[in-house]
């Protein structure tokens, strides 16, 4: 399918220690997310965000996991079939919608039966694609934010130094908000699960009713899927950084919403997928010398 | 709430290069995860793998991610109650059932929506916690499997070596499946979600109809979760091993069904959970001299 890594541009920023920060632009491969939906004889089970190919040995084993089948023979075939709410006809073939046919005798899932999602980017149980995308309240395109590159290179060190469970335990992921403007930590929160440290990120704001989180940096542990991008855009927020790899349908999510989408964040270096001008660098004066 | 983090024994070994292994009994400090259901006005409406606290924010948060309140105001109160399927009357009161109440005149999302999880560790759209746990097949506990600590200590470098997409893009989880006999690499996946990975794993044996997969060890690239033992035991695999940290509940579910849960595996040690006598040591040779 062709489709397990694509190439996108990016600006790679490296702040110096000499006062100056060096910027170039590059292009960068990431790894595809795109969404697949799971259908048992023309009924759709789950979406669940992957990287395309062995789609049907992921549906095979969904269907293990979740205790349909158990042995080869239960499984008769699948296809790949056009856009989400057709049958096929007419409709795009996206190699994002897979049917399955069990055995005789293999009795289908219920269709109101509630599914896991087979997904640490978590979108799952939405029954079609449509309704992956949630239309968010507030404009990120519109924030007039800006942030130092040298602030932003401070971000994953505060993380990691105020993770105090993680100190115990390495099992836990991290989100924080930052002001942009002075860098100043608003909230730190932990978990297991990393959409669920965002989630409480975004519910502490809520419930100071901060929201929509303009001019404000949202720091994550891990990596940057498109759920998490989507998160920040729901609450407002204008800028992700990941320490991390994007995945290709966050930085597309990022794009069409205008987020600045951060990721690779370590050390004194960061790739800045979308909207980089609101990541300011610090240039070299002018030279008053010959040159060298 | 005092149940962040929980203490578990553990069996430390330690591989050596002088032909002989150390392994020792000592707790370990894991992060907890359990099961939160969170409902609106008394409907469940999803379950999502947390650690506990901050529940209040993340039923919040989680409520913002799918559009349904965007200010302070919209959010009146929310009570954890007693058991899932009951309105908490006569029912222990666990805290892992949060009951939110929305403000007049915000509209409660509807009951038959799916929903997002909030988790990237996979557990979502299940109406309510009963519903969590997925009775196997196959019963991992009587499998006599064995494996040499030393083989262990060489999957994730394995694993790592061939990873091609993570190579290019530094963004994707892997999961391979191991013979526990001969140390041969059967079958390895890649994908952006870990659950993923692991699915079509799963998927590749259950269509050559190699389940119940006995005498196999899966290794994954991340951490050990609650679902990932879960995918384990349903195909039939009794040995799980992570490179990094285990959740309480991930531990609690191997040492239930008779898995071996193996995490913090990198270089010369890991940490062995549950069931530690299926890893064999290389004890020294009977010492024949006088002691130093």
């Amino acid at each position: 399918m062709g489709r397990i890594t694509a190439r996108r541009p990016v600006t790679r920023i490296r702040v110096g220690a000499d006062g100056t920060d060096a910027a170039s632009r590059r292009p960068d491969v990431l790894a595809v997310e795109e969404p697949l939906e799971i259908r048992v004889g023309g009924t759709p089970l789950a979406v669940t965000m992957r990287t395309p190919g062995h789609d049907v040995e992921l549906a095979a084993g969904f269907l293990v996991s979740e205790g349909v089948i158990a042995h080869g023979g239960d499984f008769r075939s699948a296809i790949h079939c056009g856009g989400p709410g057709t049958n096929g006809a007419g409709a795009e073939n996206t190699y994002n919608v897979l049917d399955v046919t069990l055995a005789p005798g293999v009795a289908a899932p219920e269709p109101n039966r509630n599914f896991y999602t087979t997904s640490s980017c978590g979108v799952c149980g939405k029954a079609s694609i449509d309704a992956v995308e949630t239309v968010s309240h507030y404009d990120v395109a519109a924030d007039p934010v800006s942030v130092s590159a040298l602030a932003v290179t401070s971000f994953p060190g505060e993380l990691r130094a105020r993770q105090e469970v993680f100190d115990k335990t390495g099992g836990l992921h991290a989100a924080a908000l930052f002001d942009a403007e002075t860098g100043d930590l608003l909230v730190l929160r932990e978990d297991v699960g990393r959409h669920n440290a965002v989630d409480k990120v975004v519910g502490w704001a809520v419930l100071e009713d901060r929201l929509p989180l303009s001019g404000t940096v949202l720091q994550v542990s891990g990596r940057a899927s498109f759920e998490l991008v989507q998160k920040a855009v729901m609450a407002g927020i204008p800028i992700l950084a990941a320490v991390s790899a994007p995945s290709s349908l966050a930085v597309e999510l990022a794009a069409s919403t205008g987020l600045t989408l951060i990721g690779f964040l370590r050390g004194e270096s960061m790739n800045v997928y979308t909207r980089p001008e609101r990541i300011t660098v610090r240039t070299p004066a002018a030279v008053k010398g010959p040159r060298a």
